[in-house]
């Protein structure tokens, strides 16, 4: 089967916005594949390539793409079926004013390392170090409600979510707040570790297979993000502080137990503390992002 | 080989403190078993029974064991090789001011939920779901170098740390602040979600099985507990908001991997936003914790 191939040149954004002109409208169930290229533009090719601040446009996320038939208050689910890296190398950077411990003076702000990919495509070298090759998403989602969020923000839209989980094999769902849905993804990571702690992981272009579809008036609405893993289903928040963003997450997840299992907001919440539980995704982004989990022994699809 | 028995009945404290007067004194290499009861000392064993206030005595550990030749700048190394629970039933509560979602006002605070252990003793019911038992010492520790420290909050010294990693063949490693290190350890769950949402797991008394060593003239300094899971190694670290102790448990790790491969402090800082990540211990104690994981291909043995 043929997939249709939407590319960084037929177009992107750098922010996610409510009115966006969509580049390609695919039938529900469309098999896609999106190529994006790295988070900085090729900017960043050798090890004396530093970033001086974070560029005005960063995260070019290719797209948008409608969807026929989603309408505000549907979901999106977005099938991750491959992410390919497409280029020969990646970079893990920092900047001044970005990242976890960027007051720490004994670490260099700014700093690049290139991370070049092996031969057979498996790994990356970090210096001496071999590292397996773990492709991440990191910046997807779809117009947002009301206002344009940056693709370096993470919201309720989605967006810089920088969440391991968006990689081969798992099922993204989102809000539909537009008509069409507006789906967009760039910002690959060839690896990332969770947390972001410097503000990148091995950052790369990459080329994504997906099948998008629309749920039409889903039995439980959705407010946020939400992944299935293959083995847990996790919601995604992204708020100004941890504390807040895994309340929100737990927030979310106990309307799913509850939908699930006829459960009181009491019985939920109480159960939500004893399987699963609370994960980073990043702690460097304009707002942070956490999840909660739950194993697929204890919730099926919702939708 | 038999084991020393440590009971809740020889002796348990309630806070860490610099001075503690051991109930036993083991050699180096010995090994224990400590017997410890529930975090609320028996006193919620059926759903009506409802926890009104956290009692001032409350995660009472068992101990503390002092152990031959610790002595302060040394590492005190706990292999946990089983951890079985001794009664049956735990018990998931809630607690007015207590947990994530304390001000959700159709959340009942208090209340409880009996969960049950299954007649095969491998899993706990919570209404009609069924749980594997997968036990967790919530509050395990050492001396502390200046303050008491209640068993309710974690510190340096480790304490109410609420980390599922401190669980059946995990090895814990914890700075020596006074002589002899006098460990203690209670507050164990039967199972339990990373982040203890609601403030507690299914709260149950274990009989847990150590071995306990010294690793003297330690070549790397520890300043805050680590665990060794057996694939990866991690830091945990407590303070008053996750960033800051998502920041404290990446130096901790910047710092092993600096003693593992030599890097400059920009080079671990980098290269630990690549594998592994950060984690979530509990965010419902006085102080929260986190954790930042390194898999073991790239960090061995610091001891």
């Amino acid at each position: 089967m043929t997939r249709t191939v939407v590319s960084h040149t037929d177009g992107h954004v750098y922010e996610f916005a409510p009115e966006m002109e969509p580049v390609y409208t695919a039938d529900d169930g469309e098999r896609l594949t999106f190529e994006t290229i790295d988070s900085l533009n090729g900017a960043i090719q050798t090890d004396d390539d530093l970033l001086e601040a974070i560029p005005e446009e960063v995260n070019a996320a290719t797209g948008p793409v409608a969807v026929e038939g989603a309408e505000p208050g549907d979901v999106l689910r977005v099938e991750i079926e491959d992410v390919r890296v497409n280029e020969d190398r990646g970079r893990v950077v920092t900047a001044p004013g970005f990242g976890l411990l960027q007051d720490r003076e004994d670490i260099d702000h700014p700093a690049t390392r290139i991370t070049e990919v092996s031969d057979d495509g498996e790994s990356l070298s970090f210096g001496e170090q071999t590292v397996p090759i773990d492709p991440v998403i990191g910046t997807i989602g779809v117009a947002t409600a009301d206002e344009p969020v940056s693709t370096l923000t993470p919201h309720d839209h989605g967006g810089n979510l920088d969440t391991t989980d968006m990689t081969t094999g798992t099922t993204a769902y989102f809000p539909v707040f537009q008509e069409g849905g507006l789906l967009a993804m760039g910002d690959s990571k060839a690896a990332m570790a969770d947390g972001e702690m410097c503000g990148t992981g091995a950052e790369i272009g990459t080329d994504v297979d997906v099948t998008v579809s629309v749920v039409s008036d889903p039995p439980v609405s959705l407010e946020r993000p939400l992944v299935h893993t293959g083995s847990a289903w996790k919601t995604i928040a992204s708020a100004e502080t941890l504390e807040s963003a895994v309340a929100m997450a737990n927030e979310d997840i106990i309307d799913l137990l509850r939908h699930e299992h006829g459960y009181s907001a009491t019985d939920a919440y109480l159960f939500s503390s004893l399987v699963g539980g609370l994960e980073i995704s990043q702690v460097v982004d304009p707002l942070v992002t956490a999840r909660n989990a739950i194993p697929d022994e204890y919730l099926s699809d919702p939708f």
